[in-house]
């Protein structure tokens, strides 16, 4: 166990990194086994409180789609998929609504509240935050949408006045019809609609690996225009593409530096921001 | 129908009432046939936009009994009972607040951003809104509770930047857990921290009926210091006494006036508001 | 006589209307019919207080010719006449000066009070207002001027405190010296320099009229591009020009939409903002 | 003539009076011969604008007693009088309102914009300033009345912008009636009501004299404990009585000095304000 | 060494002391080892910037005898003493406010922007911050004052807008003479000016210890009230009477907590201030 | 001695010239006798108060040679030349540090205060206030220094909550390193990052003379283009030539107005100022 000294020296250590982030605004898409692992869970909600309180704002964009199963499977409904891919027909859409905004988002809330920030949980109904349309190209997906627009200003004030906003991915139409939208193409859009210093996206793997089937050979750092090879040649492949795109367009969009991350590591998100070291992959603009 | 000029006529004389209550806060509890009836629903979205953009500051508490009841039903639970009260145990209480906030609360979002106002739903855990505590005396119904404390901040703020806030009456514990409040006396509760001018409940009775039989017999005025008398002679009874205590509490905690109305006559928020005629019972102090 | 029912629905009619209006700048220039009649009068200062109630900018630009005349022959003075129009010599200017500001500057003053609103009258003068100078080539009329800068700073800070400013057309030369200017002039000047969302002149006739003859042949909508052709075959003429004049003006100068309507029709101005069916004639951009 | 550096010495020697009245506010009644002798006009609007400048709040309330009797000879008017002092009956009333608001006002207004600062003219009615009544026991005078109320947030905020209010004494009833006020009252209710550091009022004598013969046996400083025996003793008289209940009036309501000066030397107000010498009397608590 | 992840644990234990000193004002006088020794000087301005920028204000008020003395030697100035006082005459007060003022304040002030804060060097002339007067009973020691008022709102708006003031402990006197006070003294006095929430001193010993020759004997927590007896039986002797004096003098003044600390222990400030161990002795009401 | 009357008029006189410099930003070079002799000295400080109270912004930029070369003496230390240049090496700089910071600003921020002004003296260290590098080609005269970038946002932020910022000429390398810069440079530079109205350099001279023996040959107006003529020529020679440099390149950066001018003249900054016939030479755009 570090003495005092040691933990004073660390505190010290931090400094430059709190000195450089200061001010800035961070997105961060929470999911996967930070959110289902209770000591990881923890350990995010200590991570975003503790980034408010040395002078950031960060904004927090969450999945929950195995609350959304379990919800499903215990109403005993039908699921239609088509390639593979689950139908969000009206009833399945309220399911989700409600598993996202009432239970997943305010359970992050009251984690927020516990550590003691003051957290607002928002759907994307809220103040118009998601306008929202179709996916074109996807219509029998059903109520499966990307973002159209986002409406910042509730979001900026409430992250200004010291509040964190938690963002449940649920996207409003123009006949107010709820979609249910991708949360990582959500953290990219509000990541840039907020004009964010940095997105991180937390999941279960440590990063883009140059072999798939060994750890170490984690990619640190792309460029976006390194991106099409990388998934030509097979290196981004399968549930990585997404979020790679997503890297892009917040950085297109113009965020300063996008993070893939391992959330299965306690305190990811304080040790990409705050120590040299880094984790995970980074995608720049370049 | 009425011409253009009868129609100037109308709006100008309502010019003295929105003159009265320009700038004023009005908490409004919505439940009842106003909720479930489609066209009731759209004219009391009506009614809080309007009184939004003539100068007022509308704050909305729902309930939601139904749709949670549904829920609970489509999830084959069982209930347990005590004295024909519900205990809300913790997955009752799972149930009601994924309900209340995930569906209904979000309904009544999108109902006034479909009218042209900007709606903000909020659960008492945002911002740590509604804190709560069990009620004393009545701990075998669970998590059944009341309000300790109302951080107006939020929803103050809010309301003066022109959103109306759509508060979901969740509370939160010391212990970060989740507490089941009755929504009119949340409406009470947040009208007299906010120090309301006005409190409206809609009901589905016409008020405060002398003879329940006769629907003529209406009490349109109450001092506070005469709702005991009413209730030891049994004009006020029943579900009313909780409604009529709410009224009490709010006017004691310095909201100017409370009311009784109908749900279920179109537009009765706008009717109390707007014109003379009023509706419904008013307890007022004295 | 409408219920209270069909009341609150023409309140909610008029919803759209109101939204669309909420926060603009509309100047009014106020003369005519409807401010020798009694009764249309009235109407005026209720559209006025209204509008400002609802979240509008109204600002009154005023006339007053009949009660410059009345003075003119109590005091029995002399007048001279150039090609049938009235010379402003430095007496006459005087007692022009003393009429508009000092007896129907504060007529209106009063009267928008009594409804209350707030108003502040002005002359061009207060906070140098209106700097004017005299009409090149129309220097044998004397004191009569145009506006030649107008200082905004004053009228758009009491509009943004809700004060009403309600503006007398005397203007102000570098040497200090009284110019009597064209109330119409100083609206559509007074509503380009605030960038006004709309400009209403309140005329004695229904509009721009196709036959003369037939009210009902009432042109209502004009694009600038089109009015000189409109002068050349005669259908506007007479003093239908200067008004269409300054309308054409106000558009080139950024106001959104300026209106001639009807000051004899009761509550005009509300007929003309608040419902679809619109009166008078619009001259618009293109 | 004074050299340069003489001039730089006078200046200099003037900083104490700066600083010392820096961001007070000041009032003002202006009248006699320092409106009618053009000479000494010109000196008071040099003296308004000067103080602005260094940092004061002046604000004028005017006179104007001449004006009005030449407009009523030249309008052939009948006057009555009750025990010497003219009844102001309607028709009076308006030619008092006209002359004082569209003549005198905008003179003043006009004469302090020329030296180059910022005037804006108010009579009672703008704003609702000065709400007024029939004076108790002289109702047979008519329309004569004394302040009610003062509306002083319009003066004050047009004060802290920089302007110079410049008040007619023109109040306003209940029944939105037009009361003819006494200036020098107006004055004292005025500098009331903003709390005002001091109060001049311009007069044609050199200010209380103990021996009316003699001009240099002015009193430079009363006690309001001594009025009433000054008054007795016949000191003060005729009508430096109602000045002197003025002032007295302003220092009770929180006015912390009180002047009667001699309008008839250039500069006075400026004398009084910037030099040790001091003129006039000056009245104080104690 | 330790692991990134312990690091951020580290971090994240620092999370309820962040909070709880969020917004704070802490004084810290700073002098001794702590100034002398470069490792520990260096480690100041690291904690100073760090405390900053997790949301603190920090004010620092600083000595500087040893330079003071080198330069009196440098000069081969005489010096007086009484009884054991060197006496501070205009000459050396001169060498005092130059060393002071022109040479520690400022290598205080550089050190502080070397490691990333925004640091403002004042002297009490500065702004008239700390009016000065002779000690009574101890004017044989020349121009050594105490402070008779502190001026803060210099201060307070500098640490408001985020600089860190850095203070010298020049006095002014009502005759603009400069006088030399102890900044242990100058320390207390602004922080109850300020209503700081903890004013630290920086010393060379490790708090009050109850037997001198132990070191493990140190009192950490006393209370106002027990100061006299501690004094009388020699537990608080010699130099450390005047420090916890200024501790008492800063709490009856409003501060909530007084440390005098060592400074000799690398990052002391940190340690007192962000972890639960504490060092020092405190000093507090009751 | 003029009378009161005559008093009045020349404040009177002065008017203009403060309505045209009200609200200005005026940069001052403070030194030579202007600072040695005591009557001059007062007469600069009572010069700045009075321009603070009368609306501007005074900004001191000061010297002190003659009080570093006296310091030195005193500590005889060793001095180098070269070309005639004394090398500025590290306690040297040291010394020039401690005198100007520690002694001449302190005198000057004290002065100010006597007069009643409220004075904040700077170092280029305060608030990162001046950058500094070394002269280019000039290393071998050790740390004598040239202004890389002004931080002007603190001296901004103290000038306009009415503070008047004196300012020693120390630079701060990107080291934190000291370096000693030109007054006139550092003077130049201030103003042009404020973006000033007018820059004074206090000089010895009655500005730049046509004929060095001929005092009444000055040349009271210079533009930039012409100076590269005048040094040609050799009218503008020796000492005079850095002094014009100053001006250039003040005026190149934005600044309006720059004036050579006599300090040896009591009040010349007021002379300068507020009246017509100006004092001293004025370089200006062109």
């Amino acid at each position: 166990m570090p003495t005092p000294c040691e933990k004073a020296a660390i505190l010290v250590e931090a400094l430059p990194y709190i000195k450089e982030f200061w001010g800035k605004t961070i997105v961060v898409k929470y999911g996967g086994s930070a959110m289902s692992d209770e000591n990881l869970r923890r350990a995010v909600m200590q991570d975003l409180v503790l980034m408010r309180y040395v002078g950031m704002r960060p904004i927090v964009v969450h999945g929950g789609g195995p609350d959304i199963n379990r919800m499903i499977d215990r109403l005993g409904m039908d699921t239609r998929f088509v390639k593979g891919l689950r139908v969000t027909d009206a009833s399945t859409m309220e399911v989700v609504e409600m598993v996202l905004v009432g239970k997943v988002n305010k359970a992050i809330v009251a984690g927020i509240n516990e550590i003691g920030g003051m957290a607002v949980g928002l759907s994307g109904k809220d103040g118009q935050l998601l306008r929202a349309e179709p996916i074109p190209g996807k219509e029998e997906l059903g109520l499966v949408g990307r973002v159209r627009e986002v409406n910042v200003e509730l979001v900026a004030s409430l992250a200004e006045h010291g509040y964190i906003p938690v963002i449940a991915p649920i996207g409003i139409g123009d006949d107010q019809q709820s979609y249910n939208i991708n949360a990582d193409h959500v953290a990219g859009a509000v990541a840039a609609a907020m004009q964010a210093d940095k997105m991180v996206l937390l999941t279960d793997v440590p990063g883009i690996l140059a072999d798939p089937q060994d750890p170490t050979s984690r990619i640190s750092r792309l460029r976006v225009s390194e991106v099409d090879d990388y998934i030509e040649c097979g290196i981004i492949s399968g549930g990585m593409i997404p979020k790679v795109e997503c890297c892009v367009e917040a950085v297109q969009g113009g965020v300063r530096r996008t993070h893939i991350i391992d959330g299965r590591v306690p305190h990811s998100i304080l040790l990409e921001v705050f120590t040299d070291e880094g984790i995970g992959s980074m995608v720049v603009r370049g």
